[in-house]
């Protein structure tokens, strides 16, 4: 086994000049892991001559993505273009049609279509990996996949956007507004100019559908996920957050639930101390409970030309060792339909924050509601005194129907005195 | 490939009993996994009829462990009995010999033979798997060997062992002494009742052992390790560590030092919010830095019963996969004569703590020491005054060589008011 194996690259951007780094400069490292060289063959790109700062002048230039998978010299085609349909979806296509293996760092492209796609690689007998998109540099999928494949898992719990998370990080230490801390993001580049779907929760529930559909066996079904972005935490929530003993972390979530699957990206009051509260700025970090292993985590770079490239590359190293595994851990005619929970039938600690006038009056109102629903306080806190002006009344419930929790504080959003749209937070004690 | 996959265990205790519960429990989720049954062929233990909790009726007995290795209807043979030699020894090599791969739990047997078991097992065109043997349920062979395969490592560090980790935190957590500690870690067994291999750090350096050679392509030489436990850390250092802003862990530490690769277990101070100063109580932690992909961490249990039955599981469905891989990672007549570096070679912040009478005459004694081995002082506290008892004084350094810092420290011991032997450990910002 000495024959090179042979890659195309679709896709020039941050990641692919990484990957191609990787492969110029640790030929001989990599060359020694795999027992043979993995070689270049092919790239495409927009613009062929754009300055990458790699010299790709060996590889053959194909101008359409759909061309590499044509190719007659190529094992394997890495789809690096992105977004969840057009030139993306039909290179990955067309190169699994043909017979050839696909590496690819897309999570909306699997979050929406990976159950079609891993039953054409199967039918095809190659192999689709994606360990690039999900959590970056950490090995998580693998991590899934082989090395927790002797448990039942019970819940997988992650922090898998960078962006958000830094935005979070950065308004606890410095007590900014969420808007100031995105431009400020956006001008360091660590957020989009369009950052929506970063801080909308889109990015980080389109890993979240692929490591439940890995984790628990079943169909990945992104339009199950219920989405909630952090545009609307402020400093003050932070603050109230941190004066509880909690961060305030965006939390993509999947656990059993008799006999369902809550699936939900949200954010969420984590413990400081906790695995997740203790992951600050940019990284990422995933944490699964499971029997028998009970609890692991890992941690690390989410994203990056560096950690995304580490994890292209290593999908690529396990195809030229000749590990061939289904796309989610089981054959795809084995992944089950889940059944999915949804608020009604999950319980939380919660948090609720309510700006309101006329003070005295109010708390009897929103407590009055609060029975109504059957929802108990564990504590409540006034902040301010000023009968001129707001304050805010932080409340965290007792353990409550999540369902409960969101009708009470839609009922208590209409008392007269509550200035401002409540907000709720579950409280994850993980 | 429907046909089972047949495994023999030889040992039948915690991790063996964990073992057969979840391939007895779990046998549907893994076939299916694995795209064929695990079936247990024949088992071994010193009791044959010993109470376990697990039915071993169906299994073929066999009176000794090197009996396994020459059924012919085996696949793969599993060490869980333990120790660097003797019937362990004997049984892996029969087993290999023969043609079988071997799943191990046995870090002893790894850090001292591995060398010459990864040439027997390629020899013979089989597998040693051994993620059991470091980390417990942490998936960490499996992310260094494949998942990071992509990087060449910088360094590697961890928290090894959760019993030295557990009375470390204990001591913290309670200002209790260490052996009053260990006697109550003893009683609730989490401490082993002659427990020199774990709090003299023996267990630990087994383990880094294995990671150096696995993360650096390197033979394992459990012999070049400086090992140091926790037997001589007070209260009082955990202590002044906490005021200074710092947990007191035994850390494994393989990195990379000038072309030379520095590999040590001893007690050293980390942040608090560092990702390894966060792993409390009976936890482990590996903490990788790496290029591409920078830093990577991983936490979960590294002992006991589930944890470690995962771990052997995840490398018996690895092989009943098809997965197939090198035992350190590549050929084994590819791993290098490591270039070992010694104190003289690193330099680091260092915490010094010295017992004193006689204070303000010491103070300039000790000073002058330090002067002489051009150590530069970054803080120094006095804690205590009382000119009947002895005082401690707390000393933290500018980055120093650490040879020079033991070198003084060795001849401040000899200044006439010091009593007690002076504590010195690394200050690691990782």
């Amino acid at each position: 086994m000495t024959e090179p194996f042979r890659i195309a690259i679709a896709g020039l951007g941050t990641v692919g000049r990484g990957v191609i780094k990787i492969l110029q400069d640790q030929s001989g490292l990599i060359a020694e892991r795999v027992g043979r060289p993995i070689e270049i063959v092919a790239v495409n790109a927009r613009n062929k001559n754009a300055d990458r700062g790699v010299d790709i002048s060996s590889y053959q230039w194909v101008d359409e993505p759909s061309g590499l998978a044509a190719l007659e010299n190529v094992d394997c085609v890495l789809e690096l273009i992105g977004g969840s349909d057009g030139v993306a979806k039909d290179m990955v296509e067309a190169a699994l049609s043909a017979g050839k293996h696909v590496v690819t760092a897309n999570k909306a492209l699997l979050a929406h279509h990976g159950m079609a796609l891993a039953e054409l690689a199967e039918s095809k007998g190659v192999n689709l990996n994606y360990e690039a998109a999900v959590a970056g540099g950490i090995p998580i999928i693998k991590s899934l996949r082989e090395g927790l494949a002797a448990n039942a898992v019970e819940g997988i719990y992650g922090i898998l956007n960078g962006t958000c998370n830094y935005i979070l990080t950065e308004m606890r230490e410095t007590g900014r507004d969420f808007a100031d801390v995105l431009k400020e993001a956006q001008d360091k580049g660590y957020a989009e100019a369009d950052p929506s779907f970063d801080i909308g929760g889109i990015d980080a529930a389109h890993k979240l559908a692929i490591l439940t559909a890995l984790g628990f066996g079943v169909k990945p079904d992104f339009d199950s996920l219920s989405i909630e972005g952090i545009e609307h935490i402020t400093a003050d929530d932070i603050q109230f957050a941190d004066e509880l003993g909690y961060r305030i972390k965006l939390i993509g979530m999947a656990r059993r639930v008799d006999g369902k699957i809550f699936q939900t990206m949200a954010p969420c009051l984590v413990r400081k101390s906790s695995a997740l509260g203790s992951v600050e700025g940019v990284f990422n970090a995933v944490f699964i409970e499971a029997e028998p292993v009970d609890k692991v985590m890992a941690e690390g770079r989410g994203a990056g030309e560096g950690p995304t490239a580490s994890a292209v590359v290593a999908d690529i190293i396990d195809l030229a060792r000749g590990i061939h595994l289904p796309t989610f851990g089981v054959p795809a005619s084995s992944l089950k339909d889940a059944k999915w929970a949804n608020l009604s039938d999950i319980s939380a600690r919660h948090y609720i924050h309510l700006k309101v006038t006329d003070q005295p009056g109010v708390i009897a109102d929103v407590s009055a509601v609060l029975k109504e629903h059957a929802i108990s306080i564990a504590s409540l806190v006034q902040r301010g005194h000023n009968p001129q002006k707001p304050v805010s009344v932080v409340m965290v419930t007792h353990e409550s129907g999540a369902k409960a929790v969101q009708d009470a504080v839609a009922d208590i959003a209409k008392i007269p005195s509550i200035v401002d749209k409540p907000s709720v937070l579950r409280i994850e004690h993980i």
